[in-house]
């Protein structure tokens, strides 16, 4: 994102920090222009992304209206650009965090309580920005692209106040067993010492726009605009998929029969005129989303590949379907697949090479099982994570 | 079935035995014609069912080339109509299951024992019957109508053998286990001093018909040409759902916010013509089969109901959605209910009253929670299984 910026904007483009996790710098260094590009650690947060988010305060208060500030936002932020307000320690956030994750509190109420002790999160950056214009161009990875929630929403309102976050420490009765010095700047918010997070309507807003340039769904139409130009009957059906992989694989196996067996295409004895829509084989139904996978066994595989083998368990026998699980970013769990290929003669290969593909599901070993078979979807890192995409295909074949 | 039957074919039916669940004979005994109906135990069989079983076998030897033999088969038959081979006692049959269902064996192992011990199971009853001709009229409660497993198939080939049976018994290691009647009869199956089931194409078979008259896909059709009718864009999916309710109700949940959000309606910034399939609000899409729950708790409540609970907590706040999710029978899991609706209301409602819905869910509650929200779906016994039905709704709502 920053290269492409530098390429478009050439010596429009003053100065921009970026950070990105360790070993994620560009080989040319001219590619980001007057782009300083910052190492730092993720998914835990460290010195590093702190120094490099101090970069980020000290330059945005340097901003005037005469100045457009363009922000780069993935998936990540929230952990790359960490900037706790004065006086709370790396270490006062690994306490809140430990805490707040012990006792059951939901993801959602710990961001609420990370915006209020943070200096960038949940709006501030446009509000540090002020009275520049902002322009945020975000990656989403979060499904449904709820931009308060990627990367801590640096330049979106804040729906939540110091009173939410302070609610969350006390419905799970641990605010005393969070830092004194996160408390004593929840206190100094409740009690109007400092101002809140900006909220929807704030004026500061106003020249504030976030544009989503890459999502799941913008990834899901252009493989469904793909398919088409193939030749495939294609819809998309949704990018909200979610839950438990090997379960949506299964369910993603029941799309392929539909399509397969012609289910949505009915010919009434009577004649009647057929108005349902169709979708007759050759046909292709698109999904994204991200599923989760609860582990079992000590195998390897990823989300996509976990998914592919419980589709293929389903599939086994049948004729002119496949399934194809992958993930955006090109990598798939702790692997270097993509994710993986399931039809109808996967578990007959796998059974000719002595594989039992129930035992590879126990163990969450999809990884090895379909590496033996060669069907991995191998594409390399595409260093963009949109979560995951389906795709259901269908030939025809009369049943 | 039999009264329509006795309607339609009026004086031309000169006899008929059908075995039903104890409760399930109708008001008025002349409705049946000269139709007999008797009473059994169903899920676990009884004497009561071999009883009728026997009657069944004395009809058909007596039949002749010019008889036609109409059977009607319904969900439950391979319990109701349980006729094992002479020596082989319900005591013998009931340690058998336990001994099967005990040491691992699958539903299919199962099922190809069970062809081999008994008189009508596996195209046996078509066998009987000849040389009459056979029409079998089917209500298919099966995932997918394979009409050798729904009511064991009593009028379809059996590509299982007595060898396939064996094989059961040794795979697992319990020849010794079963009774000795058990294992005398598939031992003389085994050396051929009796006839294995038919095969396909055996020639009886010419003469034998099997025709599916109820099925999860007719109701499916039916309901997506009703939805239709309504004036909403209608599709049906598929009618090979499975897996955990719970799973698939987040999931239906998912297709339902890609409804609501017109994902499949592209409008490509270049004009070029958008191709895919458009699934435009007002929007209902169909699916059809039959998921299963994994109990955690001591709550009431079926399949449907935990399903639409599940689709609840992903919908809430979510406008212009709604996913209803029933038990054709009228009767999911042990409830007077068919099933249950859920919106995007749903848990904001529950919420006023009190109701932490993920706690229902976990204790597997969904039907006291449905109940005082009045969301349940309640039919009455509709007397006919043809698995479950979901529908999702979308209308339009701009995001």
């Amino acid at each position: 994102m920053a290269a492409a910026i530098a390429d478009v904007l050439g010596k429009r483009l003053t100065e921009g920090i970026v950070v990105v996790k360790y070993g994620h710098t560009l080989a040319d260094p001219a590619a980001t222009g007057p782009i300083e590009i910052l190492e730092a650690g993720h998914p835990v947060p460290d010195q590093a992304g702190l120094r490099g988010a101090g970069r980020i305060v000290d330059l945005l208060r340097g901003a005037t209206g005469r100045d457009l500030v363009l922000c780069l936002i993935s998936g990540g932020g929230s952990a790359l650009m960490t900037s706790p307000v004065p006086g709370v320690s790396l270490a006062d956030l690994q306490t809140l965090t430990r805490v707040l994750l012990g006792c059951g509190a939901t993801i959602n109420e710990f961001n609420t309580v990370r915006k209020h002790i943070s200096q960038l999160k949940g709006g501030q950056l446009a509000r540090l920005a002020s009275p520049a214009t902002v322009v945020s161009l975000i990656l989403s990875d979060v499904v449904g692209d709820p931009l308060d929630v990627i990367a801590s929403g640096p330049t979106v309102p804040d729906p939540t106040t110091f009173a939410d976050a302070w609610a969350v420490l006390t419905h799970y009765g641990v605010e005393n067993e969070v830092p004194a010095s996160i408390t004593r700047h929840l206190a100094a918010g409740l009690d109007g010492t400092i101002p809140d997070t900006p909220k929807p309507g704030d004026p500061i807003f106003d020249r504030v726009q976030n544009v989503v340039v890459g999502s799941n769904r913008i990834a899901a139409r252009a493989a469904a605009e793909e398919a088409q130009k193939l030749g495939f009957n294609t819809t998309l059906l949704t990018t909200f998929v979610e839950g438990e992989a090997r379960e949506v694989g299964r369910l993603v196996a029941g799309l392929a029969k539909g399509l397969a067996r012609e289910e949505s295409v009915y010919r009434p004895a009577d004649g009647r005129p057929q108005e349902v829509v169709r979708l007759s084989p050759p046909a292709c139904l698109v999904l994204g989303g991200e599923t989760t996978v609860t582990l079992r066994g000590d195998g390897k595989g990823g989300r996509n590949q976990e998914m592919a083998l419980a589709a293929a368990l389903s599939l086994a026998g049948w004729k002119g379907v496949l399934v194809a699980c992958l993930a955006t970013d090109g990598t798939d769990g702790p692997t270097d697949a993509a994710g993986a290929f399931a039809d109808g003669t996967t578990i007959a290969r796998a059974t000719d090479l002595g594989l039992d593909a129930q035992a590879y599901l126990a163990r969450n070993d999809a990884y090895h099982f379909f590496q033996k078979l060669d069907d991995l979807i191998l594409t390399g890192p595409t260093k963009t994570n949109v979560n995951d995409l389906i795709l259901v295909f269908a030939e025809c074949v009369n049943p």
